[in-house]
C-alpha cells in the first residue's frame, strides 16, 4: 500500500458517506471489480478470471467498513485494502453472497436501505442476497458510483497522471527505437517491460497495429514486420494501482505519403480544437460535434465517440459522443482521441489524457507532429 | 475460423438442441463470455474489458441461431461465429438486451421458455429482458451449460490438447534456457513470445514466481533475479481459440536442497497416485482425499482443491475438492495439480492436463523429475 493509494481510499470513503446521506442509503455493497477497487483499494486478482470468486466492499453510512474476499487472496487484499476490516471466505465452503449478508447483519444493517450494483450483481446473486436479508430494502447504487467516480479526488488525479505520463513516454520511446524490420511483438515486449518498470500492474489491452492492421479497432501485436511507408498505431492501455492509462500515438515508418500527412494533420487539428473547448460547463456532445463535422467534411469514416472518462475503468463517464450531453466539471479526467479507420489501408488515432480544471484543462500527455520511425 | 473451431460449433449446437428437448426449453440465450464463445465460436474482445458491451448467443431448439454483438467488433465476430446469423448493435444507440428481445420476438419466440444465465446476466439486464418479453418464461440455464461443457466434444479435446501441449513444451524450454541471473520478466517475455508463436490468443494469468515468490498463489512476473537454490514455479495459463491451457512446472536453480527434493518427490508421488485413480465413475472427492491425506501425513499445507475441469474457462466442473463428489465421465478434461505453498520460503506445484477415456485417462502433458536450471 503506497501513501498515494491510502489517500485515495480516505477521500473516497468520505465521498461515499456524503452521497449516502443525501440519498438516505444506510450502506453500500460494491461488487464490481472496478467499484471494489475504487472503494477499498483492493483488487483480488482472480475475481476477473473466475467469476464465482466474488468480492464485496461494504461501506455503512457510519460505522466500520469491511472488505470481503476469497481466502486464497487474503495476503494480497490485506495489504491493499484501506477499509476498516477484511473478512475472508473459503471457496466452495462458503457462499460469498451469504457472507455479505452476514457481515451486514452483524453490523445491525439487516433492515438497512442497502445500495447494490444492479448492473453487476447477477440475477442469481441478487436473489440470494434479497432472500438472506428479507427486512432490508435493496436499491440500485449504480448511478451513485458512476457519478461519484466521474469527478476524481486529488490522489486519484495524481495516480492517473503518473501512469498516463509513463504511457506517453513509452510510446515516444517506441517511435525512436523501432522502425522498419521490427515486429509488432518486439514492440509489445518493449512496452510491457517499460510499463512494468514504471510500476504498472500490467497491460490490459495493448494495440500495436502496423500497416493495414492499424485500421483494426482492437489490434493485438502479431509477428508482422514493419515496412517503409507503414502506419503504426499504438494504444497503451494498462493499469497501475488499479488506475488506467490510455494514450495512443500514430507514427509512420519513413516519410509519410501525402495522404497520410493530410489525414494526420486533420486529426491533429481536430484534437486541438476539441481540447480548446474543454472547461467546466462545456457539453460532451458539443465536443463530439467538432470531431464529427470535421470527419464528415473530409469524407473520412468517423468513430462513434471521440472521448471518454478514465479512472478505475477504461471507459467511464463522461462519454464524449453524439448522444451524451454531460456538462464537464472540474476534476474530471478525460481521454480525447480523434480516430479514423480506413479499412484495409491504415488507421490513425491521437489520444491524450486531460484533467478538467477551474478555467479549462491541463494535459497529462501532449501529442505533436506525426512521429517518423526509422526506415 | 479454422476447421477445428467450425467442428466445435457444430457439435455444440447439436448438444444444446438435445438438452433443450430434454428440459422443455424453447431457446437459449448465452451471455457470459465463456458461453458465448463456447456456443458461437466468437469472442468479442472487449466484452471482458467494458462490461456494457454485452454479447448474446441465441440458439432456438429448432430454427436459425444468431449471435448479437457490438458493431465495432463486427469484423472479428463475423469471422469467428458459426451461428446462422450475426446481428450487430451500435454502442450508446441500442440497448443490447432489447436487441436480444427483438431477435427472439422476430423468431416467434416472444412467448418461449427461454433459458438464460442467471449467474451472469445482471439483475438490471434480467429485469429489462423480462419486461421486454412479458409472455416469455425465463428459466435458469446455468446448470445446463455447466453440465454440457463438462464433457468435451472431439474437436474441443483436440483444441485443448493442442495448446496444452504447447504450454508444456514452453515450460520445458524455460527450464533449459534460463537459470541464475535471469529475471522473472525475461522468462515471462519468452513464454509470451513462444505462446503467440504456438497460435495462442494470449496469456490470461502467467505465474512466474521465483524464490520466496514461488509460495504466492498468483505470482505475476517481476524484475526479481533468479539465484542458485531458488525454486521457480511457472504456471502457463492462457487461451488459443478460446480454449485454456493450464500446465504448471516447478524447477530448481542448481542442485535442490534435501528438503526441496523431498517435497517435490512427495508431490510427484501424489500426482501419480491421483492420476492412477482416474477413470469413468471415479469420484472427484476420492481423488482429493489422496492428496489431502498425503499432505496431512507430511505436515505440509494443503490447498483447497487438487484439480478442476478445463475448457473455455480456467476453472470449471468437475471440481476436485473435498466437497464435490462428481463421478468422472469419458470426455472430461481435467487438470491435476498437487500444490503446497510454504509461505515466505517456497511453493511447489505440478500440474498436468488429462482426458478421461473409456478405460482410464490419457495425458495431454506429463511431468517428471524436478527440472534443474543452470546455476
Amino acid at each position: 500500500m503506497t501513501e498515494q493509494l491510502a489517500g485515495i481510499a480516505d477521500e473516497i470513503v468520505g465521498k461515499l458517506a456524503q452521497a449516502m446521506e443525501e440519498r438516505s442509503i444506510d450502506a453500500l455493497l460494491a461488487t464490481s471489480p472496478e467499484n471494489v477497487a475504487w472503494t477499498s483499494g483492493a483488487a483480488p486478482p482472480s475475481q476477473k478470471t473466475v467469476r464465482s470468486r466474488l468480492a464485496g466492499a461494504i461501506v455503512p453510512r457510519s460505522g466500520e467498513s469491511e472488505l470481503v474476499a476469497i481466502a486464497l487472496e487474503g495476503p494480497v487484499v490485506r495489504t491493499q485494502s484501506r477499509l476498516d476490516a477484511v473478512r475472508l471466505y473459503e471457496e466452495f465452503v462458503e457462499d460469498p453472497v451469504l457472507v455479505f449478508a452476514d457481515s451486514l447483519t452483524s453490523r445491525g444493517l439487516d433492515d438497512a436501505v442497502l445500495g447494490v450494483e444492479e448492473t453487476h450483481l447477477s440475477y442469481a446473486d441478487y436473489a440470494r442476497l434479497a432472500a438472506a436479508l428479507p427486512h432490508a430494502q435493496l436499491v440500485g447504487a449504480d448511478e451513485l458510483f458512476e457519478e461519484l467516480r466521474m469527478v476524481k479526488t486529488p490522489s486519484e488525479i495524481e495516480a492517473i497522471r503518473d501512469i498516463g505520463g509513463a504511457a506517453e513516454r513509452i510510446a515516444g520511446e517506441v517511435c525512436e527505437r523501432f522502425g522498419a524490420g521490427s515486429t509488432e511483438r518486439e514492440i509489445a515486449n518493449f512496452v510491457a517491460e517499460r510499463y512494468a518498470e514504471a510500476g504498472g500492474d500490467g497491460l490490459t489491452m495493448l494495440v500495436v497495429g502496423s500497416g493495414p492492421r492499424s485500421a483494426a479497432v482492437n489490434a493485438p501485436p502479431t509477428g508482422r514486420v514493419l515496412e517503409r511507408g507503414d502506419i503504426l498505431r499504438l494504444d497503451v492501455i494498462g493499469t497501475k494501482g488499479h488506475y488506467y492509462s490510455d494514450v495512443a500515438r500514430t507514427a509512420v515508418v519513413g516519410e509519410p505519403s501525402a495522404e497520410q500527412r493530410r489525414v494526420y494533420d486533420l486529426l491533429l487539428g481536430v484534437h486541438e480544437r476539441c481540447l480548446a473547448t474543454l472547461r467546466p460547463g462545456a457539453l460532451t456532445s458539443d465536443v463530439y460535434a467538432i470531431y464529427r463535422a470535421a470527419m464528415d467534411e473530409a469524407g473520412l469514416p468517423p468513430y462513434h465517440f471521440v472521448g471518454h472518462g478514465l479512472g478505475v475503468t477504461l471507459h467511464e463517464g463522461p462519454f464524449v459522443n453524439a448522444l451524451t450531453s454531460i456538462p464537464l466539471e472540474e476534476g474530471m479526467v478525460l481521454c480525447i482521441e480523434p480516430l479514423t479507420l480506413l479499412e484495409g489501408r491504415f488507421g490513425m488515432q491521437i489520444e491524450d489524457e486531460v484533467l478538467i480544471t477551474a478555467s479549462g484543462y491541463e494535459p497529462f500527455s501532449t501529442c505533436g507532429d506525426m512521429p517518423v520511425m526509422a526506415a
